[in-house]
């Protein structure tokens, strides 16, 4: 089977400019078919406080209204998707921007009231990897914002990590996959005051006893479980690395069973 | 050859709800492949005014500023396209949004600066037909929006008509293409104030006479000019219609050379 290689990269490098330049140039070398699938960087936030809408929380979960929805819209699957298009174009990478909603890709329903009531965010229930597959047959590169829809007209708020673990196991039956999740670090750290001490290898024992210990950074954990369902799931490599490891995983965290 | 339909819709359709949810209904009745493409509709000009950016004007046209081209994308490519996606999709349309970065379709050059300097807007040069007709061969519907790039990453602000027309152009080798700006009105009217009097066709010379005699909207100039233009280029039938005109041409207004 062809290898394809899926990097996921989250908001802080979207937010730098040159970070950003840097992970398309990487992005851009990486040999044979690839997937790019993005996160929305503190451009919503910032649009939202020109709008002078209200940031709405509960529990210290964003709630997504219709308003916001819109701002996600517009920043994610806009301003951020088509600048990364119209940047790994320039650099050669055949690059087509997508949502969820495009080529009905990613379906999902509006995630269910019950104690909290999260507003327009989707949780996943398929992805057709099958459409994915003809955009890669055609030498297409998809780049993926983290918005998908519930098939009745409405787009909906989804998590980027998520997204790349679904959309990679999807196409595990076609090709040997490869997940990154890519961000500010080489991999996950040992401690969050060294970023040069990282951990090679975490597996389902190892990632228990951090989350029991409390040693593990409370955004990691939904990336790592992402990734354990990704393996799973028939993917064969799923790693947390920086944008210096998107070739090579010398100082990157490898994620095992 | 099979037939290929191309839709523009403007503005003003996009903007009513109601309209656009009957646009929708008509395009998703279109059989065999077809592509939309549209315009922004006033939503633009909202965002701008919230968050504050003064509309830059000279000599009665708009000037896309790096701020206006910020909105444009947004809406463009992220709110107007990606909400047209999602509710073709409901209706069964296999609907992918792009804009002309995507895929490096519509390749343009930033504007050259003479008397006056546009900004960030487009003026094409080359439609990658190959690639329009690979996504169609995979059984994708393209929803094009009015933002190109230069290939060296700058999106650009591109007139929707004349997408429409270089677009339909590129597919003419291939396809027997109809090309409709589809409007608020039946067809060219001879007077604003009877929208029910359409002139069945325009030809050249009839074009220059209007012109000339001051009797064609301004709005409407660059309509008839861009479809003359596919017409030269190849295409095989061009029309200015509405709504209920997408099916069958009754009161449409025909485009002669």
């Amino acid at each position: 089977m062809n290898t394809l290689q899926i990097i996921k990269v989250g908001g802080k490098l979207i937010n730098d400019p040159t970070e950003l330049d840097k992970l398309l140039k990487a992005f851009d070398r990486i040999a044979g078919p690839k997937i790019l699938i993005h996160g929305g960087g503190r451009k919503a936030t910032e649009l939202s406080q020109k709008m002078g809408l209200e940031v709405k929380m509960i529990g210290g979960r964003r709630i997504t209204d219709a308003d916001t929805l819109e701002v996600a819209v517009m920043i994610y699957a806009g301003l951020v998707n088509k600048s990364i298009v119209a940047k790994l174009q320039a650099k050669g990478t055949n690059a087509i921007g997508l949502t969820g909603a495009d080529g009905n890709i990613i379906q999902a329903i509006k995630r269910p009231v019950n104690d909290i009531d999260y507003g327009y965010v989707g949780d996943i229930k398929h992805v057709d990897g099958k459409r994915i597959e003809s955009l890669l047959a055609a030498g297409f590169c998809p780049v993926f914002c983290a918005i998908s829809h519930d098939q009745r007209g409405q787009l909906l708020n989804t998590n980027a990590d998520t997204i790349a673990s679904v959309v990679a196991q999807s196409l595990a039956e076609t090709y040997d996959v490869s997940l990154k999740y890519c961000f500010e670090y080489d991999g996950v750290l040992y401690s969050i005051d060294d970023p040069s001490q990282t951990i090679d290898s975490i597996t389902a024992d190892l990632f228990q006893f951090m989350i029991a210990d409390g040693s593990i950074n409370a955004g990691m954990i939904p990336k790592l479980s992402n990734g354990m369902d990704a393996l799973k799931g028939g993917v064969n490599e799923v790693a947390i690395c920086g944008i210096d490891n998107l070739n090579s995983l010398d100082n990157a965290t490898l994620i095992g069973l």
